[in-house]
């Protein structure tokens, strides 16, 4: 069950229930893939089922950086004597609710969008345990080529629908408020093209230099992942609230930079250890897609020299066995990597926990942010740490 | 000599000569494609040489559209008397020139990605004469898949960049007038999306009914080429001189719609005319990438029975020969298709041209209007038509 911190005493601003960012999602994106006037040929036909594919594409997440985005709103309206210089202006305008789950409702379009060209760049079959939008297009018009073109508009199309539907709940909001948003908004998603270009980056460097390939690995969670999970829903509910765009990046960054670092260090822990059932990916997918990150890093760092190079060998190999697979789930468990991946999380989530203390928000902001934060890494961290 | 109309009559707006668009343009795609704190590794290396593929691939287009927006702006800057109810208040933002130059400059900026994107879709070598970003990457890593995914993220961050170029260049605007640009540009985007999914649908339209691929391939002109051609730089730079958004709208569609359209069709004329150094692509390349569009439809409609059904069987093929090409140019020539695409022009030029003498411009701004939709179908239209 993934729902809602409910936040009774959240002025004017009642809880999103998943259920509701769900039917948004639905609608926002079905307005985007429309053209008029096209009568009623193939291109009318295809376009319909592109826009069904879209819709379905952007079904079914967990809504976790929706419900963040929404937290760090609320924890931020609740914080009624924030020090002078932090608060930009009150904040008055109407149906506030209503436009920042449009915001947050925009940051999970954008996920898709970045879902979709990631699976295009990967050539993934699944996603979210349904075929790729990918595949489904590719099958229905008979041709990878033109599916693979099909997907990659669906992408656009969903990269800058988000932005623009954070236009429109900008609308009739205060000029620098509805600036600072925008401006946040197409940050994250430069950050997160920029994380990809890292991660492909990634696979040129050498993998002899388990130190180097650590710290490029964090580099790439920095900002292919915590960019638009955890910073930029932090930052963009802050905004909202009425918080002045500095002190809303500053606080997202101390607050959302490990935690979305340890995320992804909690997904990669899971592709180890975890069931198929959980993540909708098979088990050990990491490694049989040769995935270059901290856990094969620290994995090398604990070998002695041969059996490091017959990792490095079978990571730079076209592909891997199940044997092979079989073979490094085993040695990362036996090196202790795993367990060091427990460690960093275990700092990084109390990073997180000292940036939520020491923020200018009352008591119970700092409540509703830190039940949501802690959502991102339960898997890996025990209730009430 | 592709020199903007110089306007001296224009208040506080000089021309801006290409050069200082490529400039420009240069400048504001390297800010885009950087990151702090990564070190001195593969990855900071691997993203320098992204960068710098990023400017290579935004230089050296004819800057047509970003020509378009300039003078729309400056025509209607000089429309003084303008009937009461189309004009939404007094321009009064200072530094107006370099505002307007920022999103005529976004436009091409929006113009490369979208290129860099269709490039993937067709596999292409080549875009204005030199190798593709996709080439040049996959070279440089030795591996075409990281090459097509760092070119994909290449379009990405240009897409989202343009709007955040247009959003900047805002700032300082009235909110609405800031709000309407950035609502028009978000749409253009979106539509040359639409559009390009209409051009991939039309690969699996039949080719027996000449008459809807007319009907559809009209379509893609419309939504691929002249949202972002024609329509999309008269709205903003109309917009931009003061104008309200619905009128902007109707003044770009009346003249930018046909314009668009008529630009696309001497495009694919010229393929099948023109000499390969006219436009860094060889001639006939249309033909032998199967391109299915207005020309071929008029080939098709004009052709007996069985002679068009060996021209369905050649475009239905996997690829086409050197004699295949030779073939589809003289039948082209020999129906009256190639004949029926300069009437095309034509009228399609009047209508334009009946749109700007309709609009509520002065005689100066519709002569400055005019003289730049000329150059989208000079090659077809005779000087002074």
């Amino acid at each position: 069950m993934d729902t809602l911190v409910t936040m009774n005493s959240a002025p004017r601003s009642a809880p999103a229930p998943v259920a509701d960012i769900e039917s948004r999602i639905a609608a926002l994106v079905a307005q985007l893939v429309t053209a008029t006037d096209l009568g009623n040929g193939t291109c009318s036909q295809v376009l319909g089922s592109v826009r069904e594919q879209a819709i379905t594409s952007s079904a079914g997440g967990k809504r976790l950086r929706a419900s963040l985005a929404l937290a760090a709103f609320n924890a931020g309206r609740l914080a009624q004597k924030a020090p002078e210089g932090t608060v930009d202006h009150e904040v008055s305008w109407a149906g506030a609710a209503d436009e920042m789950l449009d915001i947050a409702c925009a940051i999970e379009v954008f996920q898709t969008a970045a879902l979709v060209h990631d699976d295009i760049i990967d050539d993934s079959d699944l996603r979210r345990g349904k075929p790729s939008a990918h595949r489904a297009l590719s099958t229905l018009t008979h041709s990878a080529a033109i599916g693979r073109g099909l997907r990659l508009m669906i992408g656009d199309i969903l990269a800058t629908g988000s932005i623009d539907i954070v236009r429109n709940a900008c609308a009739s909001m205060p000029q620098k408020q509805a600036q600072s948003l925008l401006a946040a908004f197409t940050n994250m998603q430069r950050e997160v093209s920029i994380g990809q270009i890292l991660d492909l980056a990634i696979e040129l460097s050498p993998l002899t230099d388990p130190q180097e390939l650590t710290t490029a690995s964090l580099n790439v969670f920095r900002w292919k992942t915590a960019s638009y999970t955890t910073i930029a829903p932090i930052e963009l509910g802050l905004i909202a609230s009425g918080r002045d765009a500095a002190s809303a990046r500053a606080m997202a960054l101390s607050i959302g930079e490990p935690l979305g670092i340890a995320f992804q260090l909690a997904d990669d822990v899971l592709d180890v250890v975890g069931y198929s059932a959980n993540t909708g990916k098979p088990v050990g997918g990491d490694i049989r897609e040769g995935k270059r990150a901290v856990l094969l890093a620290d994995t090398l760092q604990a070998l002695p020299e041969q059996d490091r190079n017959d990792v490095i060998a079978m990571y730079e190999s076209d592909s891997r066995s199940d044997d092979d697979v079989r073979h490094g789930i085993a040695l990362m468990k036996s090196t202790g990597a795993v367990e060091r991946s427990y460690e960093r999380i275990n700092q990084l989530w109390h990073e997180t926990g000292r940036a939520i203390d020491s923020i200018d928000l009352d008591d119970e902001g700092k409540h509703i942010l830190r039940e949501v934060c802690r959502k991102f890494v339960s898997i890996a961290i025990p209730q009430g740490a």
